[in-house]
């Protein structure tokens, strides 16, 4: 559906039966973009402004009014004004009694006021039924049609019939409504479009943080080192030799955190016999934010595989075949073929190479659309039998890549080992334990845990209702 | 949007205006996890329980009162109780008359008893209007807010009002509520939580059987034949050549078994003269897991795509290179370049490239939210027009890989051809037919019979009214 | 929820309670579907036909009845006939008067008729309330229940009543209705299931236009050239080698040309003083198309990648390598490293890389379930921010490619320059204009004016009112 443009939808000019008049105070930016796509879709709008006479900016069709008189011929008040101005709104509070306002302010700053600016307008107009709605929408976005980003209108009051009076127009624009509960939850709606992935940020500084602590400490083995020792000056490894050490690490790493709450999880689950008691909030946050960590490290995979494909078209590796080849020629030999290298090279790509399509796996099942068409037990056998399966594959590559090189000192510059030794530590052992976790033994009184049960529960109760929904 | 923590909507506790009641029967996992969400989204919950007492685990604000007191005091009762317990409900049908029970139970096992949990219950209480739901949603997801897959409510009853509650609690829940008809449906509705991906499984066997076949097939002729008759050990082949032989060839047979079964109903519906008989069952099947058998085909070409590229990076690929460079040197000669190589060597990769290329292209709009945002023409013209150009490029990718190789008796080892030459049967079979039927004096009966026409029709009726929906 | 067949969902036959009676003009296909769906759904289906017998093709549980009759026995009647046969209705006025009458059909070309089908139907039966709607879902696909494309039901009329009485019927067949508004909308909505992407069609021809002039300007300077004056065959260039000279190009003037318009409507509103003119018609367009635009260049981005990907495994490509270690071993030298080369080589290949990478992050944002998902400001930061980072890096890997061959007289071949010395103009004339407009002396006016701000306003409502909407 492509009907971007604004015009395409044509005025309900002279439609025959009775329409909803609603009434806009404000005649901003906000209000009036607002007011035009309203009347597009056929209600019939009228603006409650300070001066009441029509500018060229009012949208065709519409009245404008003093505040008090538009006030009267609605039922719905949209209050398209800032904040700082609302205490005009108290002289009109006869009119305003027992209609529905709605407020659609945003502020600049998160939790600028104590109280939402919902909350005050309820407070100064209290007879009204306030409810928040439409301060996720931009103004810019409803003129223009070009609503790409969230069409989600997040709603919220106290009065259920004044929502779904609100919801009702919501619907009507080709939006979204999405009911969050009493007018308290509007704190939370109004701090919302001044968020900037508030749950990425975890991940990403983390991902940052790994990522330039490993940059240095191969930047120090790969480029330092043999410029101090060898006098050999490689810094365009900083182009692409590096990063793509680092690329591989920071991924394997990442992955292996998505799963390790998880663990920690089962663990205090099992140490303390219920699933009811809260996890520690670090923990909380921690699993609340594996979704985006898991995509940040599918990020670092991706880079990863890009960087390993350019190998062969570096000038610096042609050059080094080049010499190799010719070294060969001089010398009169030719270099025999191991099998077993040939073996191990093969075998790390391979593994490589399927642990990267199940990471993308995983990544196309997080897409919204995708994951709202599986069931429940499709998306965990997914995310968590296929998502081990991937951090199985990926540190099993790690792990053949390194090989034979494990034990060889001259691995060891200054005492460092490689990075990828490094970053095999978290992921062998997530993996270990979750070895542990999957003997029956401990499984079962887990999945019990997890199905309600509690180990010092004393209730009847429990034993009797259970979980009706027995399957996971 | 990214709200997940449950904390973060908060409760609306004094509440000016009264709220629906809803009373929920069994204080187990799945009840006391709804009961939470509910209290959340404004609605006065009242447990009904066997020790109408409240225990800390209870959320709190909810009420817990015998399971008669608690359902007088709401219109609608979720059943939150596992079906062995339901027949202590039969006493209690004099309270439960005219209300709404909502069944949200599940099994341990695909129909697991004759008739689905919500038809045993509305025989237990015939006086109350039974309404299926909720059966799909999962306790911890609901509880943790972490409802990443589906928030899809799949919805059934007899009656239609019941319904129309049940699908207002669910929108406010924030969930997706879907319509399914009847209480007929509950059977299916209860079956598919417990359903991993029903609709891949043939695509996915059908694809796993094939690969293994190829996989021993080049086995057989590219390491055990050397082995046998060379007596060299090329085992390391199974890491990569030889998977890089079987993803092509399976991705083909896979792309043109998409497109065969549309031929086949093409093929039927010209002989019988209408599109209303029904086509046999296996047809049915096949042409409902199109989708299916294609992306398990993008598949194996991505893995393919993957394969291919990391070959100049095998350490195997470069030692052949490196002695085939001495090799010339040794015996002073530089091979010329041949342009006809030349030519074959580029224009199959470049086949493959664009034949890939639209491979995703059909992928990605595969994807629900793409493909719910193209009309029906369009979705038409990239699945069917561009799909079969994606079957040419592939196909013709693979014969000009063969080249000259296809006469060469040297190609067939212990009288096998080589896989690939394989792989080519199916396509050109399904290609040759396409081309037969593209042809207009076929084509146009064809239309006509599917947009409803029928050869042996005698009334008048058909050719008036027709189809009003001209455009396919 | 992958419940496709149409058997899945069972019908309800003896269903207790008094289901809506639905009457269908017309048993022709699209008739006879709509009918079974509904007949599954839980409606009462009577067809109103000339000769009310029932045919084997009527769906089981389905009255036919005279027109009518039939329009007695339900409320709303869905018109299933073609355009030219709906006179006929004149005569029962009567029994339509305050009848709710669905149109449903769709035309063959664009704009076929002057008014639009509803429109003439309203003007047939004035006394009917007259709602457009189900005309964008296939016969096939409501039959077949293969509903992979658009599930959206568009739906206008002047009776806001009568379309919700039919939004009803939309949501319980499983689709999504969106009302678009009054009657006049309907011919915008019978036009849409004609459209064959139209606002792709513009970047399309764009991006093929482009193409085939850069094209023929590569393979005169690289085949026609060489084969005049060094009598070189090196047509097989035309596989490979010119189309990855011709999709890195493209895809960086079509990316430039993404941001172009947003820096010329920058220009004209801080010359204009306000953002209230309309912008020039082709300005609107060319906004109203950056999306696609931007996904046509990822197109040519990522076919680069795979051309340049396989560069290695071409047997041109290795016969030259094999051909320049030979030369240097007959000659007896090993040609020296040169750390600049390294520098370039790598920096250019990292720049494209990371360019890649932003690029996709920017079609994966821009798929619907993301885009719906993200806040405005997220969605802004994504497009607007890592866009023209993604531009800069582009850029910024074309400059470093091109490299100190910029002044080489040997790349100019009958005085044509490099071909992507021509792509860099636009890039770098965007890029240069965007560094003049975010300079806070030009930035603040402009955000000003975006915020509704108007240079020559005289109403003091503004300042006053403001935009209560601060945060863009
Ligand atoms: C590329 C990529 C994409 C990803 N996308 C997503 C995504 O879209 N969404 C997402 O959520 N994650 C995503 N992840 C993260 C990760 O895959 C999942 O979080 C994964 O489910 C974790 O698996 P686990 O076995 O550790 O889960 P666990 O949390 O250990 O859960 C295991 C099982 O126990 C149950 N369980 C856990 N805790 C409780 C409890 N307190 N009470 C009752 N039952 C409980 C769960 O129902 C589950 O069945 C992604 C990861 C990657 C790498
Ligand atoms: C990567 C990939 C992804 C894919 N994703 C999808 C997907 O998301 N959804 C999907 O459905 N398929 C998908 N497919 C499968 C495939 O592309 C489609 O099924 C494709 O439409 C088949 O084309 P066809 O021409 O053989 O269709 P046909 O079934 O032959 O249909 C051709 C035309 O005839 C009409 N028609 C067919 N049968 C009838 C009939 N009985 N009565 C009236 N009209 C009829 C149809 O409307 C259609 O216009 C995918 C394939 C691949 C490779
Ligand atoms: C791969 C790819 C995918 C893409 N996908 C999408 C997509 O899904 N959706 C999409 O829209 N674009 C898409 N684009 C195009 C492009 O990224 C966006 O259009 C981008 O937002 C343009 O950035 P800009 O800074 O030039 O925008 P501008 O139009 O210059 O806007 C900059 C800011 O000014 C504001 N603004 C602009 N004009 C006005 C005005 N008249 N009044 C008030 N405020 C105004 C806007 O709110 C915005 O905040 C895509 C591009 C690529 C390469």
């Amino acid at each position: 559906m492509e009907k971007n443009s604004s015009n395409m939808i044509p005025l309900a000019e002279n439609s025959p039966n009775k329409q909803e008049t609603v009434c806009i105070f404000g005649t901003g930016d906000f209000g009036r973009s607002l007011g035009y796509k309203m009347l597009q879709c056929g209600y019939s709008i009228v603006f409650g402004s300070r001066n009441a006479q029509t500018s060229s900016l009012i949208p065709k069709g519409a009245e404008v009014l003093s505040h008090g008189e538009a006030a009267h011929k609605a039922d719905i008040i949209i209050v398209a004004i800032q904040r700082q101005h609302y205490n005009f709104l108290t002289e009109l509070s006869d009119v305003l009694h027992g209609k529905v306002l709605v407020d659609v302010s945003n502020n600049l700053k998160i939790n600028q006021y104590p109280e939402s600016n919902a909350e005050y307008l309820a407070q100064l107009v209290p007879g009204a039924k306030v409810v928040k709605a439409f301060n996720t929408v931009s103004a810019w976005a409803l003129q223009s049609g070009t609503l790409d980003a969230s069409r989600q209108v997040f709603i919220c009051g106290n009065d259920n019939k004044a929502k779904q009076m609100v919801m009702d127009i919501v619907r009507t624009l080709g939006l979204t409504p999405l009911d969050q509960g009493s007018l308290v939850a509007a704190k939370e709606i109004e701090n919302y479009p001044l968020q900037l992935f508030p749950m990425w940020k975890f991940p990403i500084y983390l991902a940052i943080g790994l990522s330039v602590f490993f940059f240095f400490y191969c930047l120090i083995r790969e480029v330092i080192y043999p410029y101090v020792y060898e006098n050999k000056d490689v810094s365009f490894f900083i182009a692409i030799t590096i990063p793509n050490r680092v690329c591989p690490i920071v991924a394997l790493i990442l992955l292996a955190l998505v799963y390790l709450p998880g663990i920690i999880a089962a663990i205090l689950q099992l140490h303390r016999g219920t699933k009811y008691s809260r996890f520690p909030d670090w923990l909380d946050k921690w699993m609340l934010c594996r979704k985006q960590l898991g995509l940040v490290a599918l990020v670092f995979a991706f880079l990863h595989v890009l960087y390993t494909l350019v190998i062969p078209i570096r000038y610096y590796v042609r050059w080094r075949i080049n010499v190799y080849v010719i070294s060969q020629v001089k010398d009169n030999r030719t270099d025999p073929f191991y099998n077993t290298n040939g073996w191990i090279s093969d075998s790390y790509v391979a593994l490589g190479i399927l642990g990267f399509f199940l990471f993308i796996l995983l990544g196309i099942t997080s897409l919204p659309s995708v994951s709202n068409s599986v069931n429940w037990r499709e998306f965990r056998f997914v995310q968590s039998k296929l998502g081990y399966l991937t951090l199985i594959l990926c540190t099993a590559h790690t792990l053949v890549y390194g090989g034979k090189r494990f034990l060889s000192p001259s691995m060891y510059k200054w005492y460092l080992p490689a990075a990828y030794m490094l970053s095999l530590i978290v992921p062998c052992f997530v993996l270990a334990i979750k070895f542990v976790l999957i003997f029956p033994c401990i499984d079962r009184p887990l999945t019990q845990i997890r199905q309600g049960w509690e180990r010092n529960s004393k209730g009847s109760e429990q034993s009797h209702y259970n979980d009706s929904k027995s399957a996971v």
